[in-house]
């Protein structure tokens, strides 16, 4: 990839990281123990707590219909990040920016469930950054699907349902333009200066699920976006074989 | 592009357009009187109001250094749909949709916009869709590009800045596969039928400013996007055309 | 009127109407075509799109009582004005001025409503101002009035009600002391500087439903009361023919 | 006024008064200690808390300018009727009602202050209703005079105004349709059946500062409003006795 | 207890009270129609209307059990306070300090009351504070038992329960450090400088049902601590004597 | 302490602790990487995310004023809890008991912080409880002081302050009556069931900062108060030695 004709080479990364080289990715199940599925993942330094919860109940506009239902929440602790931001809940409203990942996670699990075969219920995901350096959205996305998958476990295990509502595995990464080169995996400091900052949702099968790319600076070609879509691709599959290891299984 | 051998041969469209046929586009300059630029743009029976108004003043975080700004606000008035919707205002807040269109419509225009060249001003965009039937945000997009054009030829004409801060134009439109095949500018019956939904910006010299494609259904793949990235292609060029005749000009 | 000793003679309207003279009033119907009533009505250069929507279902205080209800909401795209209004939607809540006139123009609609007849389902009237000029309450109910007959002969069409829940024509106007002389239907200019304001609504009985009268400067007399009621009869007798014509029939 | 020959005579009113009759109207000064104007107003059972407050500086609007401004709020405690309300404070927001009386009150006192007379400074009027019987907006502006006289008197004694912003006395008063006759000052049981509800404000020089009246059933005719207008009118004219007479003064 | 060896002998008061004497309480029951429960407490020129209403039914928490609700609410008019304060109501939230208040009040009467015994229905309790100098929550603990009372005597005497739910008394007043020196039933001068605040609430039983102390300047020791307990220990029994008093009874 | 007389022996706890055993509290500095003062703490299964923040301004009400100020929030994961609770930043409001946990904390604090030291800035504590089990706002001070400790230690090193603001330690821990008996630092199984709960804050010299005492069922006597009291002071010296033993030093 980095021999491609059409770029620059890879100019040196802050981090030291290769262009299609991830940070460290930890994912660290049974991470608080009151919710049905609670995980700690961690890209590098990006931080985030996503536990899923069941409610045995579901939203008003399903009642009536044997189908459940998933739902995504995002959050950040006030000094996630490197200035202090304003508590939401202390703002009275959630911006902008939170309810754009809130709504992408929510898709991004939706994409691999089988609602019929979760019956009446809901799972609640919630997305909990305590630290922040870039990546969030993506890592939660990553996190949440494990500790969706925990919490269908306790629900197949106690007989609630027959079969796993889980189709497939799903995971996000981010890809960039920095300083010319596409590069897989942005931390804080280069998504603060990339030109353009792109995120994907693939699932094990390899499909897309979202492609949301934005040119910060100048707009982005066609050629780059062939590049960054296969950065993500790569990354996206080391991603789904950590997930794997975490839950010690080898498919769905 | 239908003769493509990974590609179900496109099925006829509810409207009996084309694959990539664009629905009928109007550009209305001047359509209401206050506002500085005011644009009525249809995309078929999508209709929207843009209204460009300008500001002496810049938001707290610009505050006292010689730069612009531009930001955009996205409305629809409640019976613009099938149903009516709860009015926004009386709700006492903005859905999360219509707050990722807003942002998305901001971010779009601001990346054609040299905002130095603009001075200590604010140009808030406005877009109300008076009448909706799919593409809401590609017509807002591809309307409030004229409307601000017209906007800062106000400025130019009162001399209050020496050059036009239009660096490019810019342009939107949505693409889909449609039962299995990639089509263009998706009405209301498509949209709500389709596997995967892509909206696409990109400028008049051809850069992408933003792509977000989600699956709503079954994931897509690596060829059916780039088929859609084509067909968005083809479509921005037609766009575009047509905003510059409405403008009365050839290039920016 | 015009020769009232008790008055000064009326002074050139900045318009150049004469003190008992209408803007050009045009209603057009079917403007939308999602809504049961849609219309566009223009009150000169006041512009409101006024729509009727049929919901099956009542509000709280009404359940398991057979009878409907009719229901105003009223908004103004941020650029319908001289300068740039904040968007209440945005700002998180209506204004006051808001409210007062939805408030006033369900009343003026329900006036006329037998809610008994409507059934179990509720009318909902939205009016949005695209276009100020002054006028937009009275304008708003003028049209309304207009779409909510529309809706009705929906219903009435499809069999749904047996008899018309209207029992009368319904229409509005302001009138002012400007410049010392009452004058009808006040445009911008004229509102912004005039002594008294006042909105008053009408059957085509001839019966009052609400006379609102406000003085901006001076306090008004007994005696300008009394021309300017005069005055807004005969604008409201205008109107309600207007009315008729538009919907193609001679009476109720 | 009873034997007009176009209204039916006058029915029993359910608290025996006749026409023309006000309940017996209280106006206690110094009510509470702290405000710079705090009376009680009682209309019969109606009784409001009425505080004026000054606050040394101006609303943003009027910054620069050398103006002062008065402005009212409204509240109801939530036992203060007969069923008990929700808290407006629990709520998070005023309701249409609300907004409504205090900007009538605002503009009731605006219209016999000269604002220049104030200096920067703002008159805060304070309207709580402790207990509900019908007019509580009419008591409101009718003790709110009278606080703010006081309040005004304040500035006078301490030097800080040279001369008094007061131009006039300004009350106000209900009148109505029950059972088919005109009546003065509505009580709760006559305000809940009646037909037309119209409140007045006027000033000690007898000219019109508000003129609200509504059909809550049948429309009201032009006879009809014209009693209710001199009803009116002689209310009025009885409440000012007894505002001087609080005040111990002969005119202003 | 003045001549306590560990604690200074105590400064002269700013109202001339001895150390562990009360100000005037005043409790006048029936003081507003319409509630079923209605008094003034004045402790000085502490003045607050506590009502209390009852409601038939129950929170969604508690549907289908057999078991009523008590619950309180507070507020304090604007210009109940030496400077005006922001309406909550126009602000669109309750502060912290009064939320806190409500909760207490709510905790302190549900003490005493058998919310079986009340059967399924609510007791809202309403304090609002019409002019503060001090104790505004202990004085509406105070007087709200006396309300709820009564409300609960509305209900004995009307046959829908059978035995009162009402179990013990309850009262609450403050004490502090003033000066170095523990007092009782703090005012405003001596709230407002006084080093420790605590706020106490027993029952007739003499148990205590809430303590909290706060230093606001000097942490206070536990001789102190012991101090304030005694003092609010003999308070509290004159305020109960109080309640006995207005209620025309010997115990519960 | 257990062979009080007045109070009966001790019952078994859940957990097996004696009656004045704290649970295992483990305190850890330098937790998330931004912030100036960021501490996990631990009370058993109790876990609170600490930060302090340095913010240049100070709040309003004291522009001008030489002095700095030190405020808190606190929140708690949704899924911190047994069952998930609303997210408050979705809700839109905080909860009373988190604005009453989060007005505890800035007290608790101030009290042993020379806001003058501080100098013209605010020190913004965030307590965010990642795991709930009994104690969140007693482990939330314990573990805030450390933060804040950490947060000032930078502005000395840094020269921006010459003398540490930190007067004194401060640390909290609840008790309470548990099957009746006293009982130190109450786990959620404890909490959930007791009759009596009493939050204690405490400074370094033993001083006491807060006391809040809450009869959850039957009302709490003199003698079990002073029992609690004296195991909340044999609890907060332990913790102020855990808290010295984090920061590695023996005395402020």
């Amino acid at each position: 990839m980095t021999d491609s004709p059409l770029l620059k080479p890879s100019p040196p990364r802050p981090s030291g990281r290769r262009a299609n080289q991830l940070r460290d990715v930890r994912i660290t199940r049974h991470y608080t123990k009151h919710a049905e599925g609670s995980v700690l993942v961690e890209f590098g330094d990006t931080k985030v707590i996503c536990t899923a919860s069941i409610a045995e109940r579901v939203p008003e506009f399903l009642r009536g219909r044997e189908q459940g239902w998933l739902t995504a929440e995002y959050g950040m602790l006030p000094r996630a990040t490197h200035t202090r931001s304003d508590r939401e809940a202390a703002r009275g409203k959630q911006t902008g920016r939170t309810q754009e990942i809130q709504r992408l996670i929510g898709r991004a699990l939706r994409s691999v469930f089988d609602l019929n075969a979760l019956g009446a219920r809901t799972l609640h995901i919630d997305c909990d950054v305590i630290q922040a350096d870039g990546g969030t959205r993506t890592a939660s996305i990553t996190g949440a699907f494990v500790a969706a998958h925990d919490a269908v476990g306790k629900l197949l295990a106690a007989g609630k349902i027959a079969q796993s509502p889980v189709k497939d595995f799903v995971a996000a990464i981010s890809v960039g333009v920095f300083e010319g080169a596409p590069v897989l995996d942005l931390d804080y400091d280069e998504d603060s200066q990339c030109d353009t900052d792109m995120n994907v949702v693939m699932t094990g099968a390899g499909g897309f699920v979202e492609v949301q790319g934005t040119a910060e600076g100048a707009p982005f070609s066609r050629d780059e976006m062939n590049e960054l879509i296969a950065l993500a691709d790569s990354g996206i599959k080391a991603l789904i074989l950590k997930q794997k290891e975490a839950l010690g299984i080898q498919g769905v």
